[in-house]
């Protein structure tokens, strides 16, 4: 029975060059999770997915979707187990599998994506979370952070948080949440920030830019009002550096009820 | 100037063979640090530790107490950075540096000691935490986990839970805390379940033959009694299984405010 399905997805954006499929001899999630599924019902299959993440980006919550043609036996749990199969030893694993009605698209059907940026501050790398956070040697302004995101948040043209590659046909997207948890690391001082973005789709770099502009000001050497003049600008120079990729993390997608 | 510090140490325990010192060749915890001392000072150290722990066993909170000669000037921080400097490239780090009293004992001077096991259940693998919990496909009764842990507070005889191997002079120990927080893992249906467990000492293996046992009382196998049987019993063959290292942590160490 020929069916689509939803995929989430997991990985550890260190061991891939990112989500889209590149040449041969190049691991790209993509690429890796569509071979699991021809290892496991000898189907060639492209997956579409809902945001397309950059080399080192991680996902816990990644959607894709694909159409299957299985026996109609089948369930969700199922698909999990035998597509993990194939995907022994490489850091990638499907979550949920679900049967979607036809008109499903991972990424024009999404209402809205959670990005999660972490930053951990303190002297010591971070050796049990690998290339989980951007790790800072400097201590955070983290109220200044706050207020400086206060005017990020609702429509704006955000050119300036834009990298040159990006396809987006407009620069104008609505950011719905830009939040900051505060959680003790190491039981030694050490604190991680962890940042929360909420968009129905974000430019590219977006948030990777955003979060090395509100960094300047952690680090006080920009004010919340340099952040909005920034903005203003519509000038990808005027932005702060883009944060690493690996303290990123696509979180969750959100779609209406089917 | 000679002064006894108190190093707090991060690790990967998948990465070692364990804390303690085997023949050459083989990467233990205690090792490396001791050779990154050696690299930073020049000084040849033994460093004693808080709670060694097995092949496996991940710390964020270990702690350990050296001797070192030092130029006055040297502060915390920096001795933090030094040894660290020395430990680039391997999963161990130190997060925490501080002059103690002479008589300070890493392990013997330590008042309590928290060990924290974490079981994912989910049906996929870990791909983004690696070695760092028990994945368990099944489902887990945790009121029924937290019902047996009551038999387990207190004074008692853990032979029962106790390996072959221990050294220790005393089956006898006090477990002043055990107790399980239940968290989403992955927006899926995951969960995971963290287990605190915290004593001033614990017997060998003593946490895992715990945990490997209420995971039976979790599965529906044995009841809240049978875990209070098998204790009173006081016989390892009554216990449970040794749950796997992976899941386990050393979180931190406490000692009397100096």
């Amino acid at each position: 029975m020929k069916a689509r399905w939803k995929l989430t997805i997991e990985y550890d954006g260190s061991a891939f060059c990112g989500w889209q499929r590149q040449e041969p001899g190049i691991a790209s999630v993509q690429e890796t999770i569509e071979r699991a599924i021809h290892g496991f019902c000898q189907q060639n299959v492209t997956l579409f997915v809902a945001g397309r993440t950059d080399a080192g980006v991680h996902a816990t919550g990644q959607v894709a979707h694909v159409d299957l043609d299985l026996p109609e036996k089948y369930e969700g749990y199922m698909v999990v187990k035998a597509i993990n199969a194939y995907l022994r030893d490489v850091a990638v694993a499907v979550t949920h599998a679900m049967i979607v009605p036809d008109d499903f698209h991972a990424r024009f059907s999404a209402i809205n994506k959670l990005y999660t940026y972490r930053i951990v501050c303190r002297s010591a790398p971070l050796v049990l979370e690998g290339p989980r956070a951007w790790v800072m040697h400097h201590e955070l302004d983290i109220e200044a952070m706050r207020a400086s995101a206060q005017h990020l948040l609702g429509q704006h043209d955000f050119t300036t948080f834009r990298d040159s590659d990006c396809q987006a046909k407009s620069p104008i997207k609505t950011l719905d949440r830009l939040d900051f948890e505060l959680l003790p690391y190491d039981g030694v001082g050490g604190i991680e920030i962890r940042m929360h973005a909420e968009a129905r789709s974000f430019l590219h770099h977006q948030v990777r830019n955003m979060i090395g502009t509100l960094v300047q000001v952690g680090l006080g050497r920009w004010t919340p009002a340099d952040v909005q003049d920034a903005l203003m600008a519509r000038d990808r120079t005027r932005g702060g550096q883009t944060a690493p990729a690996e303290g990123l993390c696509l979180t969750r997608v959100d779609y209406p009820p089917c």
